[in-house]
């Protein structure tokens, strides 16, 4: 029995040069040349063709490539009673808070106005600092790190979710939306994509924001409705957004937010999961799996993380 | 007896409130328009025209405005067993370490290159990030901070000073210059400006360089030997730079940094004094000095901060 590996169009060379070198006597096949099916007994996934997973008659483990599940809950023909994990990696997670770190402080100190005032070699020391109250949408593994990150550095912070939790800085959940939203002008999302959170980010809660709060979308492409960003920004409930994630992936060369100068676009790169963490992770399930022991990292269905 | 403010060409508005409203039986000169110099026991200072403390026959005590009091040390006229105090403000440490955070980010995230890639319509995932060591030259209150800050955030940090201390990172002086900078590839300059530190950024200390290092001065223009870095870009010791401060302020509308694609330049914004955190301050060492205690924040004349 074996692992499966499917996930078009990716490299995933130094997915495979890690297991080989944790563990040689695990078999790999790499989809689309699978040719036992029958011999595969847990799947690594990145966006795999909807229904796919049916032919695998000995499924046991799906494993997700990265910190997100959507990709997988998506397909409509998912094995059911399969259990399902996702990567939880450091280096992930790092790079995500370095991220929306840089995005904060880059709108809290105007990098931009001041790369324009030297294009027009204008000395202009007036007003240096925005001032800054900054909230996560979803504080799971990846929010919390960003949310005490930016507390150790001295910035209010404030988190909202789905359920109560004790966190060392405010914290609102299910509908006490409107009164995190006016704590703050940073908003952050951090949400996993489930049916429940898919378009949270419309003119609907832009409405609600502080006016002039500054965007920034880090999570999944389809937690924007991305046309209210634009009427957002027109009516002044916000003044600008960071966005690393899209509906449709790369931006679609005649998308109005490549040459909107309210909006900052970066091409997915906010985290990106790093295969030498995350292959032991995925190895250990498998392990884990073959002698019924309990998985780490996995998720539940019915949350959808 | 009172105090005199002098500082040319500055708006001091919000100084003289804050007396005011802390101690209203201060009384308070503000040049030009001091009619009495034997009135006035302590001068609070920005850029005093050199020669001009000496009018003052009853100068007990001499208070810079900011954190830096090389505008102070630089009158050759200063009379000489009259105490200096300096600022010490949680909120201009709090800037300048955000500021600083700010230009580490951006060059590890490559902020600019994706500016770049919006721009052009260009989608490109590879490399995301480039691999920062970074070096704090000068660990006094403002570079501590900045140290701390980065290493709880993850960052690999490596101090220099004068002197030996025992500090959470790795911390060399003296004549291990060259050890400190083999270690790291990003340099940030927080020294105090004294006759010793002075043109201490040069040619000699780009070659020793690791290729590539990107420049952080936030601490005085006069650290920086403009021309050197220009030559240190050109032989690629040198990647790129972000300076707040320059030799002469404004930058001179001919000055080559203003075009220069490779060096980043703000109008002398990284750190400002807030006077309602600094004022307090100032008037606790009027008052130490009324009652002859031990001031707070003294600078030391012979080492220069």
């Amino acid at each position: 029995m074996g692992l499966a590996i499917i996930s078009p169009g990716k490299n995933i060379d130094a997915w495979i040069q890690n297991f080989k070198s944790l563990d040689p006597t695990v078999q790999i096949q790499v989809y689309p040349e699978i040719t036992d099916y029958a011999a595969v007994d847990a799947v690594l996934l990145w966006n795999h063709p909807p229904g796919l997973l049916n032919e695998f008659p000995n499924l046991k483990l799906i494993c997700s490539m990265g910190a997100g599940v959507d990709h997988i809950l998506k397909d409509p023909a998912l094995p059911k009673d399969v259990p399902i994990t996702r990567i939880v990696d450091e280096k992930l997670t790092w790079t995500m808070t370095n991220y929306v770190i840089m995005g904060v402080l880059n709108h809290h100190r105007q990098y931009e106005r001041y790369q324009q005032q030297q294009q027009q070699k204008v000395w202009n020391m007036t007003n240096p600092e925005l001032e800054v109250r900054i909230g996560i949408l979803g504080v799971g593994a990846l929010g919390h790190d960003i949310a005490d990150k930016l507390q150790y550095m001295g910035f209010p912070v404030v988190g909202f979710g789905n359920s109560p939790k004790t966190l060392a800085y405010p914290y609102y959940f299910g509908d006490q939306l409107q009164d995190f939203l006016s704590q703050i002008n940073v908003l952050v999302c951090m949400l996993p994509l489930t049916p429940k959170t898919e378009g949270f980010l419309n003119l609907q809660l832009f409405e609600k924001c502080t006016p002039g709060t500054f965007l920034i979308n880090v999570a999944r492409g389809k937690h924007l409705i991305e046309r209210d960003l634009l009427l957002a920004l027109d009516k002044s409930y916000l003044s600008g957004a960071l966005l690393d994630v899209f509906h449709e992936e790369p931006l679609l060369s005649n998308h109005p937010f490549w040459e909107d100068s309210r909006i900052r676009i970066t091409p997915h790169i906010a985290s990106v999961t790093n295969p030498s963490a995350a292959a032991p992770q995925v190895l250990d399930n498998y392990h884990r799996m073959k002698k019924s022991q309990p998985l780490i990292n996995q998720i539940n269905r019915i949350k959808g993380y």
